[in-house]
């Protein structure tokens, strides 16, 4: 059986790599990267095609550099005009004072490919290419004209944002290189926020929604087909903005997973949290995608398996790419997921908890002296538990708050603290409510959320700085995502980078006997076996296994052997063992496929059968996948991926998130698992498929078959694949 | 092993049952339910502690029902004033003029005990008793008060909604008997939606936010106790109300399955959505609505059978439960569940897709008549597939929806539209795009939902009629609810209604060989078996079986025989037989368990071990469980519930929900296994618990071996409890 990664992709990856610069490209004086730089602050902007309509697509840059303060010299490209939008205008590029650092290129087709070698020619540093026509529209000839762009550039050490991009906006340096109608409807405000998109609409959608909550961005910026600079890329200089608190991702495509992971080491050495929304999660999102801008499908499980290796939180959707946007702004310093939840409504509390445990907190257990000083001061009707009700009280105890909260915070079991008010008004007094939960944030540090449905209340908390929702559900929501985040970070520590992508095919296909050979070079446990090919050596094989033993057809052209009828298990003695290795060997030849021999293999004495497999992806590299085996690997799937590098450890914990998890630790009246043996030879497996020198590109081991712990495991079948 | 239903519940059922009725009550002339009627438009009201302080309990129903135009006669008793309010009082309810039909009673207390009393000697009909300090506060003797109440008012025909309800509110009739401060807060306005909760801040909350998106609001009223009256039976009568198009319902425990099984009939029969949420879903949350309100823990994934089979859908949160509510009100009548999406945005179209595949919804295929017509009027590097991306063109030709609109109106394969606008403003026509929309809505009848981010360009389309989502992803998983719940209130065509709630324990546990003899007479097939109690016994039983053979301990003093070594697989012969029917009586001896003899079966040759399992819920009647069986059910659980009544056709559909469904449509050389024999004896189980007659409270059939199609299934052992 072949290794089971769905649908395959078999095309080869876009070079998106600095690692293979030509060497023209070295001659330059600064780096692809500090050429970058300047695209979020230049000192001069060229725009060619510029127009006297604020609303086209040439018009808006200088509409938005002049609203929002951009400091540095501007200049109009255009043939027909002296004065473009009250700025001297220049014939063409030929005619500027001095190379600008970056241009805006809005001209159609043909004259965007021109523009952009002119630029590479006169020493700019970024061409930010809007017009579109290319990659998203013709995969060939676009795709081509892109090429052709992108080599230019490198040759000149110019950098390419585009083409198809909405453009660059940077509201701290008044930089907004955009056409986006957006920023028109919407005032801008300086703020926290970095957005970084492949798409236009997706530069501004979260920006809107962010701006609406009185959220401040700073970047909002949209790079298009990703010919030359990925939105990973980009983002990784965005990064290093220290006023930059949050960092946002809309991802359709990832053809570089090195820019990513190189983003991640950055957010990471600064704690900077990356939230990131890779679309074409289904084939139907997929095929939208490809049939949009021709992106290639990454595999969404190694997409998940990768960003969750590099700490980047993944948001199904738009709505969740922000809904916990405020509290990450908070500075707080999370020590752990236990919540305590607090309202005037015991239907509130219930939803808290139900929300809470299927999100992944756990309610605290306040301390026998917490509960005690609860229990003084709620009323008697109250329960001084967590979740804790205030009940009706609260109507008539005002200071109810001011009480409860010290002995929350006193208490070290409480993480992270939920309010719900679901009613008040009139006879509330809403005022100290808020005020005394604000104080409470303020000096416990402790992560908190408030939960109101009337905007008056809302408002009266939002006044206080404090973050509300308008139910408890979405409030623990939030809070859920914030802290597993922190703790998805601080758990991301592989530093080591993520292996280099490399093109590669299937290869050839080994048959069983040189797999397994190949896989116990390698230092894998192997199934005793022999290849026979004669009675004479099957006479021999099961004499030295012993009894009973496996029969299998040895053959390069077959992947699933036991379909075929090629397999035949517990063989009793030589006589059914000549008998088979007879049957086995007719069954290849009736079907026309190559006999390389007869497999007499010892039979396994496991207690559970796994699968372990691998293989070398286009864009990520050394991918291992580790599940429940059997033969329903693919009808019931029970999986996990891994991404390279990973150590025992994350093996480890990748076997605690599978159905079959129980079993590793003992079910009744069975053993726990071998599953240091599983981590140990998963982690070969990576090693194997990165190690340039070994050729493979494709293992299947099916079935690992497992021993109780400290029994160890071993391959009883494999499929490999070497490089053509 | 034991029926896997988690967590037991063994106590006894609060018996709200109305088949009850005790003699007395039936010489009232109303019904139970014409009585409860009353509660929602009466005649008169009486307030028991009626006060001049509006913020006061006894003083907000004044005020409301005032503000809200009640045209009955309205009666303060108040034995300190003359007046009320502007109303004219009286010291107590015996110098009334008249009898009320209903009157809150809003007395700390005993007081309300006693007023309970003297309203049942007068002829009301409804006492909303606001009251707390009852079961909420004292498991015991709070309970014990209740039970009072309700036995005083059923001997009086009166029913009781409360005690500790926040009180109903009817803006239909202005019959608002409520002291809720949302009222005050945020205006009402009579609607399409009605709200029945438990809690009173869920019978509010809803109501804010349905408010906040302008959405009228008819009935709110919250049950508190439900000592008698549950929400399931004022929900029942609510849904009578012609001018309810949607009902919400908040529920956290539920203590009456027949009330909510009427009440679902009745929305069946006039095709009204009813969506619920039903709170303590998990352990955390249920823990907290006991130690709140001292509820009673239902089985959360019977719960969720239950609410299936009446085609209630079932909310998670609070947010979830208003999402989709503006859907429900456009009296559409979806054909099926393929969404065309357009956007002017791709990352909205591949966004759109995603989340239609994953909320069950499929992207409509065009017909190629529909593809060509799009050609012809999309730009050339638009996609003339569904999702439909306009592109940025939409700026520049505001024909292209009204273009488009037509062609997806006339395509057969078309169910239901999105359509995301994530940017917009000056140079769109969006006052176009939104007059089309809703012309091509209005025409087609076909669900449709917009999203847009920005606040302008939704009003636009929300001032067409048009239901504005702020995301494409949001908009799209409200369709999706609805769509799907459309098709469930379709699928819920059980009309039969629930089986009768009854009392029962446990009961006492069969050995195993007369629990499959049980089984047997009620037409169950079983393993072909003797239990032998000697030597003599064996020999004989394994010539007549045939070899191999299982020997199984029978003993009514275990259920879990392997885990003893009680159960001995593969026995070849005679011989082997002797020996274990001896080591198998020493062990039973060893361990001091009942020796009712050894069970001598023959050996399975099915392809599949299930577990079938059931009881008798508390709640709920007749409950069958139905999965994957083996030793790791209780670790593994891959299990699927359903409540009697049911036919095959749900059993099949319940398999086809399991992961192991693959196998039971064939699995690469596997043959499909005999589902239908599953159905039959699972539906035969069904019935036998719901046969009082039959006396069996639980049921646990594992394994049962299960053949290919054709090949049927066998109980190969079983766990009977028979009631005490």
């Amino acid at each position: 059986m072949h290794v089971h990664f769905g649908r395959r992709v078999r095309r080869c990856p876009p070079d998106h790599g600095w690692g293979v610069i030509t060497p023209r490209a070295r001659r330059v004086s600064t780096t692809p990267r500090d050429a970058l730089r300047a695209a979020l602050s230049p000192k001069s902007v060229a725009i060619v095609g510029a127009s006297e309509n604020p609303n086209k697509i040439g018009g808006r840059p200088l509409l938005y550099l002049a609203r929002y303060g951009y400091q540095g010299n501007i200049y109009p490209v255009n043939p027909n005009r002296s004065q473009v939008q009250g700025h001297r205008a220049y014939p063409d590029l030929a005619s500027l004072p001095n190379a600008p650092e970056v241009v805006i290129i809005a001209l159609p087709g043909d004259g965007a490919v021109n523009a952009v070698e002119t630029c590479s020619g006169i020493g700019v540093k970024v061409a930010v290419v809007m017009s579109s026509g290319f990659g998203e529209v013709d995969a060939a000839e676009g795709k081509a004209k892109e090429a052709r762009m992108r080599a230019v550039a490198r040759g000149a050490g110019m950098r390419i944002v585009g083409p198809n991009s909405q453009g660059l906006a940077n509201f701290g340096t008044g930089a907004v290189l955009s056409f986006s109608t957006m920023y028109n409807e919407i005032p801008a405000q300086d703020g926290p926020v970095a957005i970084v998109s492949q798409s236009g609409a997706m530069s501004v959608v979260p920006y809107a929604l962010l701006r609406s909550r009185g959220i401040g961005v700073r970047h909002s910026h949209a790079t298009g087909n990703d010919c030359d600079t990925t939105v990973g890329e980009l983002a990784s200089v965005v990064a290093e903005d220290p006023e930059v608190k949050l960092l946002l991702l809309y991802v359709e495509s990832i053809s570089d997973a090195r820019s990513l992971a190189t983003l991640a080491k950055i957010a990471r050495d600064r704690e900077l949290p990356v939230i990131a929304l890779k679309s074409g999660r289904t084939t139907a999102g997929q095929e939208a995608a490809r049939s949009h801008t021709g992106a290639l499908a990454n595999e969404d499980r190694v997409v998940q398996a990768f960003l969750e290796q590099q700490g980047i939180w993944r948001a199904r959707h738009t709505a969740e790419l922000v809904a916990s946007a405020e509290l990450y702004l908070k500075g707080w310093k999370p020590r752990g997921g236990r919540l305590v939840a607090i309202s005037n409504s015991g239907a509130a509390c219930v939803m808290a908890a139900d929300t809470a445990t299927q999100a992944g907190l756990s309610m605290a257990k306040l301390s026998s002296g917490a509960r005690s000083k609860l229990e003084k001061v709620l009323p008697s009707f109250a329960t001084a538990n967590n979740p804790i009700d205030l009940t009706a009280a609260l109507l008539s105890n005002s200071r109810l708050f001011s009480d409860i909260l010290p002995i929350v915070a006193a208490d070290p079991g409480a993480d992270a603290v939920v309010i719900a008010i679901p009613v008040a008004g009139q006879g509330y007094d809403v005022e100290a409510f808020a005020r005394d939960t604000a104080n409470f944030a303020n000096e416990t540090g402790l992560p908190l959320a408030v939960a109101a449905p009337q905007a008056t209340i809302a408002n009266a908390f939002r006044d206080k700085g404090l973050t509300v929702f308008a139910t408890e559900s979405e409030a623990v929501e939030a809070l859920a995502q914030y802290l597993s985040h922190v703790k998805l970070m601080q758990d991301s520590r592989r530093a080591a980078g993520v292996a280099e992508p490399r093109e590669h095919g299937e290869g050839v296909m080994l048959n069983e006997s040189d797999a397994l050979a190949l896989l116990q070079r390698y230092g894998f446990p192997v199934v005793e076996h022999d290849l026979c090919r004669t009675e004479r050596d099957v006479a021999k094989a099961v004499a030295a296994l012993g009894q009973p033993v496996v029969i299998k057809a040895c053959s390069r052209d077959v992947v699933h052997k036991s379909e075929l009828g090629l397999v035949r298990l517990g063989i009793p003695d030589v006589e059914a063992a000549l008998h088979a290795f007879r049957e086995v060997g007719e069954t290849l030849e009736k079907q026309g496929l190559k006999n390389d021999g007869v497999i007499v293999a010892r039979m396994s004495r496991g207690r559970r059968e796994l699968m372990l497999g691998g293989k070398l992806d286009p864009v990520f590299g050394s991918v291992v996948i580790v599940g429940d085996g059997g033969k329903f690997v693919e009808a019931m799937p029970d999986a996990q991926v891994l991404i390279w590098p990973f150590q025992e450890d994350d093996v480890l914990s990748a076997l605690s998130r599978l159905r079959i998890a129980p079993l590793f630790t003992g079910v009744r009246d069975e053993p726990p698992l071998d599953s240091t043996a599983v981590a140990s030879i998963a982690v070969k497996l990576g090693q194997l498929l990165a190690d340039t020198s070994a050729e493979v590109t494709n293992v299947d081991i099916n079935p690992l078959s497992l021993g109780a712990r400290g029994e160890g495991c071993i391959a009883l079948d494999a499929v490999v694949y070497l490089r053509c």
